[in-house]
């Protein structure tokens, strides 16, 4: 019993996991965040530097990633209209947890070569 | 950039990411630790306390904890012959983890509420 993640995990907590890894499951996401951290902002940009991900697929990812207040869409009325897409603030709390959960695959990587 | 979960994530997080999602992403990971958690030993125990879950389905996915060092499958050789899933010392950072991905995500529900 001691050895698990709580004394006890309730089903509120199953879905609370569940919420989390949504956040940034599927094949696109990760790749999405990625290419805004390396600094593009712009549709284009970003999807240039995403191999394989259709106009489709990348609108709808960044639409769920700016449901999930982790990205924010700046339109700029200038002309042309820009747009562009940046990290919230609270996109933050989530970049320590993805940097303890990176840090974790490394050393399970590790863990399943030694053995 | 200062946003961002490192000031830049490279291909290799990406994928020690994902290591790390797959692990115990999936319908019934997590239906398995929480039942192994809440002190179901035996196959037919952890089986009987997951509405849905078939024979395969449950074996493949206690192999997979198994081959990922998560849970430790024991053979008692008494008669009759018992088989036992406990958790490995290993799956306990991973709990501290799955504990900082649920208290995210309860609390990434509060946020997506207040809007």
């Amino acid at each position: 019993m001691e050895t698990c993640a709580k004394t006890e995990i309730n089903e509120k907590d199953i879905k609370a996991l569940q919420d989390t890894i949504y956040v940034i499951g599927g094949k696109w996401k990760l790749p999405i965040i990625y290419a805004i951290c390396n600094g593009n902002k712009r549709f284009k940009a970003i999807k240039n530097s995403i191999p394989g991900i259709t106009t489709r697929m990348l609108s709808r990812n960044l639409k769920e990633l700016e449901d999930n207040k982790l990205i924010t869409r700046k339109v700029y009325t200038d002309y042309p209209v820009t747009v562009e897409y940046t990290f919230t603030e609270y996109a933050k709390e989530y970049g320590t947890l993805i940097n303890q959960m990176i840090e974790w695959g490394k050393k399970h990587r590790k863990v399943l070569v030694e053995r």
